[in-house]
């Protein structure tokens, strides 16, 4: 299994109401996509101060599922539109589990 | 429940012994703690150009359960003697999930 985990810091400019849309918008892709077991994304909850503001962690059936979600039309779409306007580092790992 | 996520990346001069024992040592560490329901460590699988090179991704059962860990006497040592030394960079996400 792969986990692929990315963790995002948002622009001083970015809005609640588009922090809310990343996250709702990510929510909404597992039923398109194959080989996934499971995806959850979630804000920061504001225990340490230095973090990075929103973390999402999702589960591949193997590396093919998940360079097909990384390419998935819907994902492309949601990265283009709702994150890459917000985002103001990403950073990220896919390692095997 | 609060997922802790931190993404590594190491020092170019950090040797494959050293990268090795920030996860064996890691991996050590549930036994020890208290609150803790899944704790995963692994380095990245070399999929994507640009990614970080080490993750870990722990549940526990609350706030107050992972700030024990963070402050877990064996936690430190392992984040002071082994981790420290390697760590170029170090970005972290507490979320609820």
């Amino acid at each position: 299994m792969i986990r692929h985990v990315v963790l995002f810091a948002w622009t001083s400019e970015a809005t609640d109401k588009q922090k809310q849309q990343v996250a709702e918008e990510l929510r909404a892709l597992p039923p398109l996509i194959t080989g996934l077991r499971s995806f959850q994304v979630g804000p920061d909850v504001g225990l340490i101060e230095g973090n990075f503001d929103f973390a999402l962690v999702a589960d591949f059936d193997d590396a093919d599922s998940y360079l097909a979600y990384r390419n998935h039309p819907a994902h492309r779409a949601v990265v283009e539109q709702v994150i890459d306007p917000v985002a103001k580092q990403r950073v990220a790992v896919q390692y095997e589990t």
